[in-house]
């Protein structure tokens, strides 16, 4: 899948490998077939809130894709669509570019903050009792639920095709077996 | 400012007229000068948990925006990106739109969860004790700051024009003195 608007010079991203939403990032690189520099960052060493790092996304937020010598993009989903538009990832109908957005906006608002969280209690700060998992369990569990739901009826997120909200909501999923969350 | 692609017949918006998602939608039908009917949700009362509003919105969401008979647009920020596909609010350019994007995603995960959530504790369940509240008033804080950083540069979020993102949050931030915010 060709992206109709490749840049000359491959995209340089800022981002940590174990993220899910910098692992949405490489995946739409990949399935559009453009070319990447990837620069991690560690997290954990303290690597996002360095002045040079905080330059680039003042919130210190991985991942940042930039566009040329002075201008970044925040927000891992604003940078699907920004690497999507003009290409068949991107619905090229109204109510089906929505659609796609109602579902990334489900992922950041509804799944990552919980599902994304537990994973990172568990996996990273290793912390089994943290006294937040319990909630962060049961409404992990109600946007796996929804999205069950949805994908029993039909293949993709939004539109019946492939788009940035299957790729956005994949990449956010795949590992949630870390957090505690039976897949 | 007419809307290029204005429907025969009003949209519907089933919402409840104190929250700042649903307040978006409104903001973005006046600026677009397109007619509406507004269906009051009390979601206080359950009117948000009834057969009848989980089959629009199966997450019990306020706002809901109706397309037709059987097809129904939830999350606030893709009911806009939906309203404003085709006019000025949605910026013709594609880094203009993704920027755009990249401030409506931090409104719905670095913002609405802080602010929003301190207003609904304070302003309608009463608890200015609540557990959670110095947290989300020190988050509420650091959102703030981003946007007063970014617009002491700037007139607008995305794009030096008026667009969505801007829609986005005024109108989560214009009550956010409700929250205990001094702004």
């Amino acid at each position: 899948m060709p992206h109709p608007v490749a840049p000359l010079v491959p995209h340089r991203v800022y981002g940590t490998s174990t993220s899910g939403n910098c692992h949405k990032v490489r995946l739409a690189f990949d399935v559009l077939a453009l070319p990447y520099r990837w620069h991690e960052i560690d997290i954990m060493k303290g690597e996002s809130r360095t002045p040079e790092f905080l330059a680039m996304s003042p919130r210190g937020q991985v991942p940042v894709l930039q566009i040329d010598d002075h201008t970044f993009l925040a927000e891992s989903n604003a940078i699907l669509a920004y690497l999507a538009d003009g290409s068949r990832l991107w619905p090229g109908d109204r109510l089906a570019r929505a659609q796609a957005l109602q579902w990334m906006f489900f992922e950041q608002y509804s799944h990552e903050p919980y599902i994304a969280v537990a994973r990172f209690i568990l996996r990273f700060l290793k912390q089994d009792g943290h006294p937040r998992l319990p909630e962060l369990t049961r409404r992990g569990h109600e946007a796996l639920a929804v999205m069950e739901s949805h994908l029993a009826r039909q293949p993709f997120f939004a539109a019946g095709q492939f788009s940035i909200a299957d790729i956005a909501l994949y990449a956010s999923t795949h590992r949630a077996e870390d957090g505690g969350f039976d897949l």
